[in-house]
């Protein structure tokens, strides 16, 4: 099982957030991880041995992030392979982590079929183990290496659109490097106009229910030396109202045909009010975020979460009470409307930006321009 | 000092929420007051015996609300009056409790007003402290008729604006008995259309970061057998883009002679997302937050409040680590936006529910007609 020990993150680059590292030291190879619930009170890092390890990891949510978990899955096998377990047990079990994860699976997946081709092809185990690492590194490099592509053109969007610098960005949830083999989607765009000195200010809405802005892109900005602000959601519409807000950047969970974007709930209502304000609204998300399997905004069908997640407060170290662990704040009983995301539709979004190229004005034909030119030349992605 | 006793609010009707009350028992006279610190988890009465028990309520906010502070201001004179203590030495001290509170300390120096004219005239002290009660009762009795005549031009506007009945009414805030003499101001008009079988559904913002929705208006909805349904106040966009809400009510801080609305932060975002989606955006407060003196949105300053309400997480019963004494949930040193409130130009606002009448489209002519008929008439009010 897992060994835990509590050290300060040894980062290669100041603003590089380790989320997750495969390192090989004499005793054999492990998975690090970065215990994203302890954000952002302790920096303690997981090391995992085995596949057991990260599955309990993947649960509990020490690592978490659609791309992140991807990463995640693919390294676990090659770790299975790479220490002697069973590597197809392995990949069950970590699929079976967390179900809903579509990358999860994908990346197990990916790193299962090196393992597995190789073993077919007559390879030995230390061979086919070899092939399930590259097969998680080439993973983990294509994520970052996509990250680095979109805030290039998210970059190149803020100067074309703002010409002055200086911009005060908006951004909710969390999207950077703790969701990420790389710097992330939204964040890595503020992340390269910091770096460009051309970022005035960071405003970070705290995301309720559960405060990923607070804890974790706050955490991120503060490591990264960003000049950042923290503001309830619900603070937003102030700073529109002042003439604060240059852009707003978000991510996405999933981006229709159409062009419709299902973010994080609270998006749609920063989408409204950068319209209001004229104010440019940009989604930053990998082109697999595209599925053209679902129409239109309408089709996407919206999660609804626990009620607990409103009705009581949580917090590390703090487990009271109520049917969730929390504190409860609202009366026992209480009916609650906790939608996991909500759905901006094309004619908000001012542009989306990915790995292949910006899409502005957002329309269906330009969304499968974009598709088509993607699956056309997947090699040079 | 104060008595404290526990037990469960005897109502005089299933709706009314003692907030306050005047009793005389064998024992002397007493104030007796619903502890908002400990709601929704607890209904604990506070029974003050002296003006110090009651300071010491008004600081921990047991007592509340600006219209039901100046109610507390002066049954607190009376108080004093009636159990022979200092009158003017408790006026001061009642002041003092919350200096920036204008209602309290209007309450105050009525009661003390009236107490002294007894004196002044040749009364005895036993005039002169009935006369301080009468004061505050006619107070009590005042606030609550404005409830009841906000109530009543609300439900009007409510029927001519959606005459199908079944209204679905987003609120934010807490504006129902619990800050008032009465029912309350936006809460008032819900309660109004639940009492006459016209209300479908009551939309519950929590109202971060003090979480008043959660913690009291679902509180006052629940006791009062309303249909609820607590949401983050970010999750509103969700239920605007599914048609879900009719109408917004919401109360005012205060109210500029241009009609531009200062109200709990929060506001301004869902005046834009009604107008975005042609939902009435009505406010209900008492001609009194009217404030000629004050030309428009741009003339009211914003008041910041502490950072720690929303970098750390309170509830009652956990008082851990940080400079709130709340469980941190951002990095240590983290930035704030927090205003307490934001301004709605009148522009987006639909209506303005007084107890004199409707101003409805919002107009500085409008206000001023409304202000002045108020001057006009001020024993008929």
């Amino acid at each position: 099982m897992a060994d835990q020990d509590a050290h300060t993150v040894e980062g290669r680059h100041a603003t590089e957030l380790p989320a997750i590292r495969w390192e090989e030291p004499p005793e054999g190879p492990v998975l690090v991880l970065l215990d994203q619930t302890r954000l952002p009170a302790e920096e303690v890092e997981l090391v995992c041995t085995d596949a057991p390890a990260l599955v309990e990891a993947i649960r509990s949510l020490a690592v978490r992030g659609a791309p992140l978990l991807g990463i995640a899955g693919a390294y676990g096998v090659a770790l299975a392979a790479a220490r002697g377990f069973d590597v197809d047990e392995a990949a069950v079990a970590l699929q079976g982590a967390r179900p809903t994860a579509v990358n999860l699976s994908v990346g197990v997946r990916r790193a299962q079929a090196a393992h597995r081709a190789v073993l077919t092809e007559g390879g030995d185990p230390q061979q086919a183990a070899a092939a399930a690492l590259a097969a998680a590194l080439a993973l983990h490099r294509e994520d970052a290496e996509a990250s680095a592509r979109m805030a290039g053109h998210g970059l190149a969007l803020l100067d074309e659109l703002l010409p002055g610098g200086g911009h005060r960005i908006l951004t909710h949830c969390n999207t950077g490097s703790l969701v990420s083999g790389g710097e992330g989607t939204a964040f890595a765009v503020a992340l390269a106009a910091h770096r460009k000195g051309q970022l005035r200010r960071l405003w970070v809405d705290e995301t309720r229910p559960l405060l990923q802005g607070a804890r974790l892109t706050a955490y991120e900005a503060a490591r990264s030396g960003m000049a950042y602000t923290l503001l309830t959601d619900n603070a937003a519409g102030s700073l529109f109202a002042a003439g604060e807000v240059d852009a707003v950047l978000i991510g996405a969970d999933r981006i229709a045909a159409d062009g419709s974007v299902a973010n994080k709930v609270g998006s749609y209502p920063l989408a409204v009010l950068a319209r209001y304000h004229h104010v440019p609204f940009i989604v930053v998300a990998p082109v697999t975020t595209v599925d053209p399997d679902t129409p239109d905004g309408a089709s996407i069908e919206v999660e609804q979460r626990p009620g607990f997640e409103v009705t009581e407060i949580t917090a590390a170290r703090v487990s009271i009470g109520g049917a969730g662990g929390g504190v409860p704040v609202a009366p026992l009983g209480t009916q609650v409307y906790n939608p996991a995301f909500d759905v901006t539709p094309p004619e908000l979004v001012t542009a989306i930006v990915t790995e292949a190229g910006v899409v502005s004005p957002v329309t269906a034909a330009a969304l499968a321009d974009l598709l088509s030119g993607q699956v056309a030349q997947p090699l040079e992605a």
